[in-house]
């Protein structure tokens, strides 16, 4: 059996990427076996490991060739800093940080990687760098525009069926026929993934999921039919449920998977129960793609008091991912 | 020092509510000093009593003349049950609930008790009975405008802008003028608790809260004017703040209030951390008036397993709060 090989990038180098990702090489025997490799440049970790004084040896040049479980290699990107602005946004990190991971989406792309994982970039110095994604899943629906955010820890998994939207925009995509083709699209995005067949708790939208319509009327008139419309096609779904109650529920049998529909309703419980052990992956792409649920945290950076925990979380969940591709 | 009266209302004869006050009085040596007064119906008690075998002495029948802290009393509320449909909502039930509170209320109106603590009802059960309103704060709201519903546990004390609306219409209630005037009446709520000149949170309404712009105007153009304006008025608020990091942060400090915009953004974070311990509270009455945060529960009633301990919390805090009024 090969071992698959899983990149990796470096992120915003203002923020705590760099910081995550040799502490994560700290301990690589805590890792599983896989061929990994960094994109970013040898002078954003050095200087970071200069900086907070980690114990690690730096990767090898050996990039996409690297066939060591030892010890990651790096893919050098070609974008030479000479200083990095650490702890706020930046023109510089902004197009260094889209290089890094625009590099392994196209090594992804080619086959020549099973997995992508990315450290935090930040949308400020992407927008100052003039790139107009919200962020990598952003610029994933760009490319594959079946692509889900999807997110992942031991007590909860939540698919999100509208994100970095507004939420008066999120309400207007309510509806029947959008809903159906979330619900294909989620089915097919989980094919490769160990939830499949798992079964689907769909949140409503009204207080109460409307209480039979004396709180709103989505439930009856749009949710439900979609839901059974799905039900028909063979897909495990079921609700709509409270949204207060749901991600109860979801939370006492693991091995469901709910559907929220706007961005914060997924995120406020996943955030309160899996901050540190939370990952955000990618459904839809033909490559894994799972990164840490946090932000480049520029408060904390250069304190070396990071945690580290989602970052390998994020790295373990790409290698299961990848063993069922 | 006089002991204050509390009234407590049996909610649904059909849900779980006779059941917790049994249980809550079965020790009510764990429960602070007070004089307590039942409102509701022996028949009640004593069915609920025979059926589950709780080891507690039924309420003396004195009423509001109670003077005794060793036991409630029982103000037999006039509307006779010759029989008890039990787990699922009937008229009959809807009637004789809402005659319980209204009769509590009317009584806590007269001075005559300091607080009411309310077990669940069924909004199902009222409906059947022809009663339009969606709930207790919702009649409460009906007699006192400046009602706030109000949600209190160890680890979060949330404020809700609106409740019980379909969330489109709850949207549309976000208005500079509407907001500010919620900050000054929960300003005037909080004065005689516990918590007044505690530093509230004010979630936004978008994810990241608009992420300047990127994500929706709302918090540039509404919230901000209206929480500064609020702030020149003296009230310590603050925000608006990411509605996926404003509970994490407040659960770190749990003497700050949230405000939630909408019957979700604050009842999913709640009912995740505190489901068993949370307290509904009613906040801008002349008394004081909680609850616990669960419904009736209808799939186990009469099992004997309904947990009273939001119910002896609901009672615990209404009885600190009497002692701030």
């Amino acid at each position: 059996m090969t071992l698959p090989k899983i990149g990796i990038t470096l992120g915003d180098p203002g923020g705590i990427g760099p910081e995550l990702i040799l502490k994560a090489f700290a301990s690589i025997e805590s890792l599983p076996k896989a061929r990994y490799v960094l994109f970013g440049s040898r002078y954003v970790l050095e200087r970071e490991q200069e900086a907070l004084g980690i114990d690690v040896e730096l990767p090898s040049n050996t990039g996409l060739e690297n066939q060591s479980r030892q010890r990651p290699s790096l893919h050098e990107v070609d974008y030479p800093l000479t200083t990095v602005e650490k702890g706020r946004p930046s023109r510089e990190n902004g197009e260094a940080s889209f290089r890094y991971f625009d590099i392994a989406v196209k090594e992804a792309q080619a086959g020549n990687l099973q997995a992508v994982v990315t450290a935090p970039v930040s949308k400020h110095s992407w927008n100052m760098a003039g790139i107009r994604w919200a962020g990598h899943t952003d610029y994933l629906s760009h490319l594959y525009p079946q692509a889900i955010m999807f997110f992942w820890s031991g007590e909860l998994k939540i698919a999100l069926f509208t994100h970095h939207l507004p939420l008066r925009e999120a309400l207007d995509k309510v509806e029947e026929g959008t809903l159906l083709d979330f619900f294909l699209r989620l089915r097919k995005g989980l094919k490769k993934t160990p939830l499949f067949n798992h079964e689907i708790l769909v949140a409503g939208l009204n207080p109460h999921a409307g209480e039979e319509g004396l709180m709103g009327s989505e439930e009856s008139d749009i949710l439900l039919p979609a839901i059974e419309n799905a039900r028909k096609k063979g897909i495990p779904l079921s609700g709509p449920y409270p949204p207060d109650a749901v991600f109860r529920i979801a939370r006492a049998q693991p091995d469901k998977i709910v559907i929220a529909l706007y961005h914060d309703q997924g995120l406020i419980p996943f955030k309160i129960l899996a901050f540190e052990q939370g990952t955000n992956v990618t459904l839809g792409l033909p490559f894994v793609r799972t990164s840490p649920c946090h932000g480049t945290a520029y408060d904390i950076v250069g304190k070396g008091v990071a945690n580290a925990e989602s970052m390998i979380e994020a790295i373990r969940l790409a290698h299961r991912f990848t063993s069922a591709l």
